[in-house]
């Protein structure tokens, strides 16, 4: 344990290296890590529990800077700790190939999760929190750094919400409320009491301190322990903290120092130090272990009708048989058939309610941990959470996704409630894989994938049910293709995925009756998508291709083939039918129709492109 | 004005009308209408001004239903106001090819935009209640009802937030705390105290009331007016009020009742009624006239080097002559550029600070009211508002958006900072116009031209600048491209748009050395795309063409290309640059050399063409 002295010549340290190292770099935030410099100090020195030789060791601290820009600070603490060395920091620090990013990744060990995107880091570490407390059993406290600019975001309120609702006494959010933003003073400005009322409405403990007061900051931080509820530290800072000539004053958000005026900071700040501090070490623990038995997918007899949707809960809960799957929703369980899961294994599914960004976050929180979480809601509503999908990419996430009542096909309910850009959305993730089943063996054999999958993984299932295609006995790989009808006599190909599959199969039907043989693709794996079955299926029907989705034109499985296709030199026109205009309600045969997706609108395409 | 007998037989006609069309319609969420029955009841006959022959009167108050799954409620107080007929009603709620859809969109003339996807109505009533207080100078009122599960969602906090900041006492939320949500209770229940500390917590005046007992509903409506505080009215409710065997029970939620109980529940709500009533007459009055002067746009010098994203902020305050522009930036308008319009015209400008889902529900909310909003922050984090922009185009929205910062062009503040998905995102958005201009001039012209375009219009710009390419003589037409070089002897197409293109020009010199005449297209209107122009270099370059990209590799422009070749039946197999790692921090050179999408790479995707 430190003493006082020891602790201020640390903020020192830290706010100087902030400085050197972003005026090395001629880019970055000083001024921002500066104001929070007293804080991280001391939470350093005296109450993070951290095995810094051991990151992966399971009883340690989290420490997540949700106010992300700040990684002059994170990285200079890092330097502190001995786990980054003042080279590497003054020569590396935001330069290409160099893992201290400019906003941190885990591509550092020391790093949960990547933020940068601001108003993420405390729902991510709610996630975190909530493994802590209710999965692995174990004594270690989350710490998320916040901004006070990204107190505005909505997701920090989702994130306070549910972090109360769970009573994450283990979770301590700091917020540097050092008054200025980007581009000016934030809206609440220094006053505390305002964020206190908000903190404490939400159902937190809310904590006031003069962020700049060691002996203050260090009271706060030990009185964390064992509450039933999150604490909400709010700390009075000065941003530039340490240099008068820059201390609380505008305009100085995302700069560097100039050199000259690095080299006077440096001088009132007392000059270069080179302290290597120690954290307090974490209790020894071992996460509980869950017990796992063998996973028996549920079987279903072709013919029979079942929604895919259905398939997703069943799957999940029969993969539940393994004691790592977690499973999440936004309220509508009984709708994405999530409930399954949460029947069969309550104590690992956590209820987010309408809250589709704290959705995703607890998911990537819980992946931080190991564990494979499964999160669900609408399709469409996976919208919401984009910024939140995109940014797990980056944070090397494993996390699965599921959204449930794609396209027109859900009917009466309206285009609200319609998924029309969920795989133009997905499919742009970098590293993501993309899932969209027909039926229900297959949507089962590939929940039961999804959990060994790795990166961002979703799958889209579907409103209404549809007969069952295949048997126990096949197998479903991801980036496969299924041809569900082929002959020697193929004249013509028909892609389909989900509800169009079946208008295909259909459409092959009416074909046969007019003496023509259609090829018929299940394109469950929309990303990775398979090149080979699309080149053999365009080279035996002589380039004659038809692909038909539940999903507006632009970026969907329409242009997952064309891509597929060039990226193999073997451009084909396809004929494309997608839904072109804004749908409103109807039946799902109405809506398909209108939107020219039906068996009939597929029949016509083939015999178009067979007269040609 | 009604008495209170009448308004409670209007509150049961409004019952009884929600389960008769939606038992009729075989779907719909009645036990959700039946709650708010009585508090919409007494607002619509006694405080809700609105001329229902003249629903384009300005002077009129606007009704949002933030909860649109209460469609069933709010259709049938437009039967009660005598605009849509009972037939209409139990005929046509929820059939194909109506109005009349699952959850309200503004094809009625009395709805303002489209909800349907929780926590977005009372955003958009921000949005509208600014142009009230703020632009139009009227003192309509903005009422908003809420669901008390939408409470869950971060943005009704950003709303109320930015309500509070902005002093919106024209603004009243409605929230219907009948206490149960899809699938089982809400977090909080009937905890009303515990909303009350967040509204009062978040700035706003919260009013409790017994969502049942018209006189106090009456009292807390006629209350909101000339406050300089937002509203909340927090309603004690019962999820199928009225009717005994549902009332305040679990299960009942999306379902129609029924015919036989539906029968039973008319019974005991006193059967059918066919009231019609009046609301009172909206104030006369005309909005503010904004002084309107001539457009006079910037001017750039061809070669002078100057960032897209400045030009999007000078064009922007040269456009705001007119008066119907506004312009509103999440706390990033020194980057955005968009302060050049806010110095300028500082009363058409909303800061949003860092709420992005609010930045474009208030431009929603502002364009209801015929304003021409323009709202910018970073491309990434548009992805933050995704599911609001889906909304907004289904709203038939006019709203203008511009990402700054796109790309791996950014350099060294990294991948969370770098928009790489948004043009995948954007394009796959019903009715959407996206833009990408490569230069200052460009740029200039068409924020001219966005002001015009209906619909959703996003332009992506560029954080460096770059040599202005072309003079103040050339257009650019929304759909068009520009051949920046191209002569009879093009061996080669080289596709870029906005940091690529000037990649694609000094590929084009460089192969000019070898001998090769190299077509270089600017796709800076990357939706709609301009196909004859790609056609006619696809020919004239006998089918060679490089698209390169600053963004992932699905659903950019890159599928652009091809579908738009697609479409026009002539595919070409095109060679695509674009980021198909993960990047990191680096100068923009190395990033995009690590990219593979440099000059050097597009003259060697160029030379690989011209060797097959």
């Amino acid at each position: 344990m430190k003493t006082m002295d020891d602790i201020r010549e640390l903020a020192q340290q830290l706010r100087v290296d902030s400085i050197r190292c972003s005026t090395s770099a001629g880019s970055g935030h000083p001024t921002s890590s500066m104001s929070a410099a007293d804080l991280m100090a001391v939470l350093l020195t005296r109450h993070f529990r951290y095995d810094w030789q051991r990151p992966d060791n399971p009883a340690n601290d989290h420490l997540i800077f949700s106010k992300g820009h700040a990684s002059p600070l994170l990285y200079s603490m890092f330097k502190s700790a001995g786990v980054v060395s003042d080279e590497e920091l003054m020569t590396k620090y935001r330069r290409f190939g160099s893992v201290l990013e400019g906003h941190p990744t885990p591509a550092l060990p020391w790093v949960d999760v990547a933020t940068g995107s601001l108003g993420q880091g405390l729902p991510d570490g709610v996630g975190v929190a909530l493994a802590g407390r209710y999965l692995d059993a174990l004594p270690y406290r989350v710490w998320v750094l916040c901004g006070d600019s990204e107190m505005a975001e909505g997701s920090m309120w989702e994130a306070l919400d549910k972090a109360a609702y769970y009573r994450l006494g283990n979770l301590t959010a700091i917020v540097d409320v050092n008054r200025l933003g980007q581009r000016g003073p934030t809206e609440l400005g220094w006053d505390l009491e305002a964020y206190v009322k908000r903190v404490e409405g939400f159902g937190c403990r809310a904590v006031v301190v003069d962020g700049h007061d060691l002996g203050e900051i260090d009271k706060a931080l030990g009185q964390v322990i064992d509450l039933d509820r999150p604490t909400v530290i709010l700390a009075r800072t000065r941003k530039g903290r340490g240099f008068s000539e820059i201390e609380d004053r505008e305009g100085w958000h995302g700069r560097p120092l100039p050199a000259e005026m690095a080299e006077r900071a440096i001088i009132e700040l007392g000059g270069e130090r080179h302290l290597t501090v120690g954290s307090p070490q974490p209790a020894a623990g071992t996460p509980r272990t869950w017990p796992a038995s063998e996973v028996r997918l549920p079987h279903y007899e072709p013919g029979a009708k079942v929604a895919t949707r259905l398939a997703y809960g069943q799957a999940l809960a029969a993969i539940g048989a393994r004691g790592d799957i977690v499973a999440l929703d936004g309220e509508v369980g009984n709708s994405t058939h999530s409930e399954e899961f949460a029947k069969k294994y309550p104590e690992r599914y956590f209820e987010m309610f309408i809250a589709e960004q704290q959705l995703v976050a607890a998911a990537v929180g819980l992946s931080v941990r190991g564990y494979v979480p499964f999160a669900s809601t609408f399709a469409a509503f996976f919208t919401r959470a984009y910024d939140f999908i995109r940014m797990s990419a980056i944070s090397n996430a494993n996390i699965r996704l599921c959204g449930s009542h794609a396209g027109v096909e859900i009917g009466a309910d309206g285009p609200s409630q319609m998924a029309l850009e969920d795989l133009a959305m997905m499919r742009a993730v970098q590293g993501s894989t993309v899932l969209y089943p027909s039926d229900a063996t297959s949507a089962a054999a590939l929940v039961r994938q999804m959990a060994e999958c790795t990166g961002i993984v979703y799958m889209r299932t579907t409103r209404g049910a549809y007969p069952v295609l295949y048997g126990a006995e096949e197998s479903f790989p991801v980036g496969g293709a299924k041809c569900v009808r082929s002959s020697r006599d193929d004249q013509v190909t028909l892609v389909g995925a989900g509800v169009t599959l079946h208008n295909c199969l259909a459409a092959a039907d009416e074909l046969k009756r007019d003496g023509i043989s259609a090829r018929v693709v299940d394109m469950y794996s929309v990303k990775p998508i398979d090149t080979q079955t699309l080149l053999d299926a365009a080279v035996a029907t002589r380039d004659r291709m038809v692909v038909v989705e539940d999903h507006y034109p632009a970026g969907g499985i329409g242009s997952a083939v064309l891509e597929a296709l060039n990226d193999a030199r073997h451009p084909v026109r396809v004929s494309h039918l997608a839904v072109r205009g804004l749908p409103g309600s109807g039946t799902p045969a109405e809506l398909m129709r209108a939107a020219g997706i039906s068996a009939d609108h597929v029949v016509e395409a083939a015999r178009k492109l067979l007269a040609t």
